[in-house]
């Protein structure tokens, strides 16, 4: 298997919400949050089975008012998933939200500003056992010179490592924390900050991305790049698109970073003026029959020559094309050659024996 | 504009390829490779053309025998971009590209393997006056110990360092480097370590990353996470599907990486619970309409009171919803407030008049 193993991932402790823990060496987790109205319980939970069905480990729900804790209430008796209140402005609604069952709730202090009210709510959440995310964004930071880009995830680290030192003089350290920018580069920089100036746990993502297709590739560079150097312990990725779309993209994000190995990992070449054989349809034909499978293998399917026989020896399984033929190759032996239309039923029949560990 | 700029990029030499600079602070150019069959002429140059409308610098054809010399050079000449020809295994092919015209030859001076006739190669393109990518990738790797995923990244930046100093060692410094793995940590890996180890160029890529959708992913973690850094002078993302694809990809992708600013770019929320008029097909509006403009602009569209109007002040102009209606803000200042559905076109006309330098 010739899949680059992830780095060590940075240490930090581990807070637990509801039954997820985050931090301490649990795997990264992926959240999103509900986008139904706040007064709309049915359509929130809808929007939360969707979520769960996709791979989503929490949920995020938005409580507007003291008066849509009741719904959101109803919304946590029946969520399958653990459930996060996202609060701004008043802290009467985070101690409703509490009250109403929240498994953790998320706040940026900076748009509570009172720090008397907020030692309630620190209070709150101690008593129920609940941790609480201190959510700052580079579009509510308070800091002086934040005008200035270059600025922004120094100011932005600053402010919540200010705000981490309040909670800790409350002696309260369930905390998580999240420091987003809407550009990749931001988001990176400040992460890269805050990690090395605490052991908090630290939930990513790239804040109001865009459409789905930009959005993508902003959180790919941004949580990708941190993934990478083994920072963050759960991920959001904001699309402006239905939750389950950023559920399933953060799953994808988590497969491309070698986070989550719970499929066949298929690598296959571009093609090119070599190759002999129609690789873009078998390699769509495989990829679509691989989702069937749990089995973390990885699989090779290349075109030609070139790196074929070698990409194919180094993945557990692979075929390699070539004057026309396709050889299977199995942990670096050829196993046959077949035809370009059964070389797919050999190579899946292989994969079926392995499964069924007769191999 | 609140984008974060991107970090300086790494110092490196700069070398021409036909008309296009690679390094030396030239922008990142984009790449892509024909799959049309070699003793094609027609379908490649239609691809190659297709690449061009795309965005495309660069093309990459592979010239698998000599016999392919005589179309190479018939595509050379009718390309609208310079052409790099794709060369293993045997020195005469490359002697033979470069005599019909080649822009750069690519190599992996491992699967040639006789060092007296790639001398005659450097020295046809040194007469020629073409630079020479050497490109490594881990599955034509020589090293011991390549089967411990581990020891890859050292290993493959330790073939492609020991093939420079030959090539120096016969005065040629004309170079770009590429060092690919199938996965994007390694990708990281390797480049961050030759990036320290020589100012040469170096061209991006995860090679053979499968499909679009799972390739897509790869890339922009391991390309974008390496771009964020400052490393990296031309990419080339390898998907198993047909070239303008991969060429629309890498432009997003520099887009996302803030290193292309020919768009406004679109910062919007996810939506949440809050949202009180329907966000999505507001931006999907906005979005298709912005790809008209090239003014390199930050256009934020929010859907409720917590970050929006923070993000609305702190782009070059923005929309943020509350009650059901959207306020206009240009510069920091409200312009206006206006229902959903008038909103949209009373940003885009406030555009047109910042494009027409009326603001």
């Amino acid at each position: 298997m010739s899949i680059f193993p992830p780095p060590p991932r940075r240490q930090s402790n581990k807070i637990m919400v509801g039954r997820v823990a985050i931090g301490g060496g649990a795997p990264v987790s992926v959240q999103t949050m509900t986008n139904a109205p706040a007064d709309d319980p049915v359509g929130t939970l809808k929007q939360i089975c969707l979520a769960a069905d996709c791979g989503c480990d929490l949920i995020r729900c938005a409580v507007p008012s003291v008066r849509h804790a009741a719904v959101f209430a109803e919304v946590v008796r029946q969520s399958p998933l653990p459930v996060v209140a996202d609060i701004h402005f008043d802290c009467r609604i985070a101690l409703a939200a509490i009250k109403a069952g929240a498994h953790k709730i998320r706040i940026n202090p900076g748009n509570m500003g009172d720090w008397e009210a907020i030692a309630l709510v620190v209070q709150a959440a101690k008593d129920a056992g609940i941790p609480i995310r201190i959510g700052v964004n580079s579009g509510s930071i308070k800091h002086k010179n934040s005008n200035d880009a270059r600025t922004i995830p120094q100011a932005l680290c600053e402010e919540c490592i200010e705000y981490v030192a309040r909670f800790e003089d409350m002696g309260f350290r369930d905390l998580v924390l999240s420091l987003k920018t809407p550009d990749p580069l931001g988001t990176i920089a400040v992460n890269r900050l805050v990690a090395k100036q605490c052991s908090y746990p630290l939930h990513l993502g790239v804040t109001e991305a865009g459409p789905e297709e930009e959005a993508l590739l902003k959180s790919a560079i941004g949580i990708g790049a941190l993934l990478a150097d083994g920072i963050g312990d759960t991920i959001r990725l904001s699309f402006t698109a239905p939750p389950e779309r950023e559920v399933l993209a953060a799953k994808q994000l988590l497969r491309a970073a070698g986070l989550l190995r719970d499929h066949p990992v298929l690598i296959s070449c571009p093609t090119c003026g070599r190759t002999s054989v129609d690789l873009e349809k078998i390699v769509a034909e495989i990829n679509e029959k691989l989702r069937a499978f749990t089995l973390p293998i990885t699989v090779a399917v290349m075109g030609c020559e070139v790196n074929g026989p070698g990409e194919a020896k180094e993945a557990d399984i692979g075929l390699a094309a070539g004057a026309g033929r396709m050889t299977l190759f199995k942990k670096g032996m050829p196993q046959g050659t077949f035809a370009p239309d059964e070389a797919v039923a050999a190579l899946l029949a292989e994969i079926e024996r392995m499964v069924a560990g007769r191999h």
